[in-house]
């Protein structure tokens, strides 16, 4: 029931997805719509929806029956393998928050975009989850974003820091003290300005998720087009679950995409990797 | 003796400046070569180069005869009416904090680019020369972005705050403390996403240093092209005189832009504006 059209965007992208891509999908929302807009999809009732413009985390908690709360908990039930939303993004972070929890030596999940770079993409972790972190999230967000980028075929991914400059001792003191410790992971490239993001001189890039946004927004304004982090969606890595976030002006087609993204991820057991990849440091 | 190709291409504009816009220009550097490359202008001898892998603060106080020393020690001494340098933006801010000194109320000096939007452009304020700041010192930074835009010809600057979002209470600790206080400037219109920002909708794009290069950066790198704070280079504001930073590859057409800059800046007194901005608040 989230984003700008829905459900009848969802709905839509939901049947293309059973009937062209052979997805086994589920819709959560008004049920008596859903049902009329996408009868060859099955739908699971759900009572509340959490506005864009409500506070997410009090949205989530007091609308336990609130679409994607709803959509994570049969995630949570092993009763689907991964969520796609396209309502707003503190919302499914909260509901995943409380109907997945974290991984452990997860403080706050991050959000990752894939940046369309030469090849397979850029992940770009964190596209927005958490603005305020300390140094030592930048190195767990590096871990998760090298898992994701492993995930979508990328064996030896190269990591680096968005900063202001290449050398060591550049940026804020946030970008300092990570370098630091990014130093001690052996995929890390050390620092890396947009330019050479963008030419695809690294697989992971790390920043914290108000930079992150920023960096992303920009792109997105500079080419005029909503990427929503990809086409394929955002996602969400540090819970127990694959959750993909799309954008609320997502079109069916890219609704699509996102719900083949959760597909992968779930066939490639992402979330499971990634606890291991953290537990393993 | 600043940027990718002195001294010959500063010997250029300064040629282009003073024959073809009736600019009075001075270089500073090494006489002898520039007294080769450009005949027609006076050269002041500067004997020693701050390079641009040098820590710059270092280097400016370990170089006194560094050729954006004496340039800005021009501007102290009454000499010159405005400095333009594109060598290293930590050492002409350094050089700068050395002989010129802050104003009154400035506890950092910030960096203003004019971002090429709609009208008379957006003045970016902090285009990268301080990282980790307080909210307060995004109130002063709003002050003489806005200062900087009256100069060039907007009465009535807009001033927005850049952010992920539009509402109040988004963003990251440091925007959510600036949004409080920037709300007590009458030309405050909120936050702003960075596709507003490129459509023109605020005179005044306010945010730390590290955020905005990380802003400048991504807009040039997604354009493929280094503007350098925009053609007429990146001005440095609070201190006592009016310093213009190009971009280390500016070509001698965008080192006649930012030697025009400068000279405007004189004729406006924007460092006085400024200083006057402050005091009354």
């Amino acid at each position: 029931m989230g984003g700008d059209d829905a459900p009848t965007v969802p709905a839509a992208a939901a049947r293309m997805a059973v009937e062209q891509h052979g997805l086994d999908v589920v819709l959560v929302g008004d049920a008596e719509q859903l049902n009329r807009l996408a009868p060859s999809v099955p739908a699971i009732a759900a009572s509340q929806v959490i506005a864009m413009a409500e506070e997410p985390a009090l949205g989530a908690r007091s609308k336990p029956d609130a679409s994607v709360r709803v959509a994570v908990r049969l995630l949570a039930q092993g009763l689907a393998d991964a969520v796609v939303s396209a309502g707003s993004t503190g919302a499914t972070l909260a509901s995943a928050l409380l109907d997945l929890g974290r991984l452990p030596g997860v403080r706050r999940p991050v959000l990752a975009a894939v940046l369309p770079t030469e090849g397979l993409g850029t992940v770009l972790v964190d596209a927005g989850a958490s603005g305020d972190v300390q140094a030592a999230a930048l190195v767990a967000s590096a871990q998760m974003g090298a898992a994701y980028a492993r995930v979508r075929g990328v064996p030896r991914p190269r990591i680096g820091l968005l900063n202001v400059g290449a050398e060591p001792g550049k940026g804020n003191d946030l970008a300092r003290a990570a370098y630091e410790l990014l130093t001690g992971l052996p995929e890390f490239v050390g620092n890396v300005e947009p330019d050479l993001v963008l030419a695809g001189r690294v697989d992971v890039v790390v920043t914290d998720g108000f930079t992150g946004n920023i960096f992303l927004k920009t792109l997105e304004a500079a080419h005029s087009k909503a990427t929503g982090g990809g086409p394929g969606g955002a996602v969400l890595l540090g819970v127990r679950g694959e959750v993909v976030v799309a954008h609320g002006a997502a079109d069916a087609d890219e609704l699509v995409s996102a719900l083949r993204t959760a597909d992968s991820l779930a066939s490639g057991g992402l979330w499971q990797l990634i606890g291991a990849a953290l537990g393993a440091q």
